[in-house]
């Protein structure tokens, strides 16, 4: 076989220009409205890739991170790690008898979410722990494989996978066409995140940050297992968003994405860099096609976060206006 | 400017060959000798890179994880980073007069470092801590990447960037070609290494795994810093590296290349997954042209690793019968 039909030279000048001609493609955003919050994202983006420019920055240091919660995906009437804790709980009871008569398990059984919280945090770290510790972080890895291939959101019927926000798709993707690494950076579990997230969003496992709990490696029968232990290691929300991301990643996002007063410290921490940088809120607004909530919310509240961000520029997404589509279809 | 002077068609076909089309290039490994531990290096690539047969590996899964001292750099008479903590004692000593009287710094000044270790763990931590903790994340790597940029090393005198080894150099650089995800995973700390791993080993921040102490977020004149505290948060050595990996990589290597004992877990975890497994210790046996050491040493101890590595036919490397070269010319 010929495989090079053409002289050496010109072989190669073909490939250097496929390789350094943009190519004018469609909208890469077709789910966002026109409007200041697209245009800012595309600006933004257009300054930071332009080589030669003071703007310019290598692609190296492209680092975005995105909250998950409410900001990837949605996050009512209850963050899906708390639905999923839920659904654990009655798959576990034939083995708890005793959790018929012992609060938090006993009103959860009973369908009443709120009397199971009613015992407050330490009420819910006993719900997590039970469900989230005491076995290996591959049998772990199994139950939330199957939880979120079958599991269904108990008021849209979806799959929860179903309830990603298609225009924060785009954004990945974007973003990632124009040289960006993408991260998550979640107060969610990171072993809850990780079995699904590089099918879904693109993002691989080594680029998730989340909160986790310890673990302890052991033999079992001569073949190494990491044990979950039902002991917080690390609480990535907060003021724990930066030290996570330096922990993970060492190096300052330019761009952040987040939808909570939870990230507000990941914002900060990313707009306190040098050069160009970038912040959004995604702003929840739309009780129609999804859910409206802000400042009074216990789930997702976004209130000093909303002050912040109007006070210093950053782009304020409203569900409601800015996106022609919520779900993928 | 006419930017496609070929028809669409055959512009097309010539990229795609461009990308499909092996080169034969020159031996990827010039200062691995021909030998046993060579042939098993790039038999393994070829067989998990080559698709549509049994043992190929997605790239996505290629995921190679390397200790650092002792096994990409030198790691004599001291860890590199127990020089750096000497150096930096000396450099803080003129704002501590009190340590010239108080141990174990006293010893440390008249340079018997001996002495100073001689009050053990406490010593060192004090010692580590003193020179570790108490500023911004920002100024550490500073610090680090003075350091790393004009110390010399006591024995050899060159800088310790030239002390890496070329052959896994060159090994880093022919995975990475062949798709693989290179991550160092090493006890030293992970802001020691993170300011200068991505120019002198290719493998950027976020790849990076390490020993760490922990961070707090606060508001310094309305900027968010992270300050350095005096408590370790993780020790990423022996049972501690399958942990770290988990945490950061969220997936099981598939090739893990260790010097030491402190390594032996995080070779045991990557040859307990399932498929092609490539585990390899780094064997110290040149004592002319680097240190000879194993069974006994205190630095670097491998004596559990090689009667492993013989049991189950682990590759493993004599740095003087297999490399012709041993630090970049």
């Amino acid at each position: 076989m010929n495989i090079s039909p053409l002289p050496r030279g010109l072989l190669a000048t073909v490939v250097l220009l496929s390789l350094i001609v943009p190519t004018y493609a469609a909208d890469p955003l077709p789910s966002w409205n026109e409007g200041k919050a697209k245009q800012a994202i595309v600006e933004f983006v257009g300054k930071v890739t332009r080589a030669g420019t003071p703007d310019f920055v290598p692609a190296a240091e492209r680092i975005a991170t995105f909250d998950n919660d409410g900001t990837l995906w949605a996050e009512q009437p209850l963050y899906f790690q708390g639905l999923f804790m839920v659904d654990r709980v009655k798959d576990l009871a034939p083995e708890h008898l005793d959790w018929k008569s012992r609060e938090p398990f006993a009103s959860l059984l009973k369908g009443d979410l709120k009397g199971a919280m009613s015992g407050g945090e330490r009420a819910v770290v006993e719900m997590a722990m039970t469900t989230h510790a005491g076995m290996t972080s591959e049998e772990f890895e199994k139950m939330v494989k199957d939880w979120i291939a079958n599991a269904r959101h108990p008021v849209t019927k979806r799959l929860y996978t179903e309830m990603v926000y298609q225009p924060m798709l785009e954004l990945l993707a974007y973003l990632r066409t124009n040289g960006f690494k993408t991260f998550i950076v979640s107060g969610g579990g990171i072993e809850f995140m990780r079995p699904w997230t590089e099918k879904v969003y693109g993002i691989p496992p080594e680029q998730v940050v989340g909160s986790s709990i310890k673990t302890k490696f052991e033999m079992r029968d001569g073949k190494p297992v990491l044990v979950r232990l039902p002991e917080i290691n690390f609480v990535d929300d907060k003021a724990g968003k930066p030290i996570g991301i330096q922990q993970h990643i060492g190096r300052r996002p330019i761009a952040a994405f987040g939808n909570s007063d939870g990230d507000l410290q990941m914002l900060q921490w990313t707009a306190a860099g040098a050069g160009p940088r970038f912040c959004l809120f995604v702003h929840h607004t739309d009780a129609m096609r999804e859910w409206a909530y802000d400042r009074e919310s216990a789930i997702g509240r976004l209130d000093k976060g909303l002050d912040e961000a109007r006070a210093k520029g950053w782009t304020v997404v409203s569900m409601k206006d800015d996106w022609n589509t919520i779900y993928p279809k």
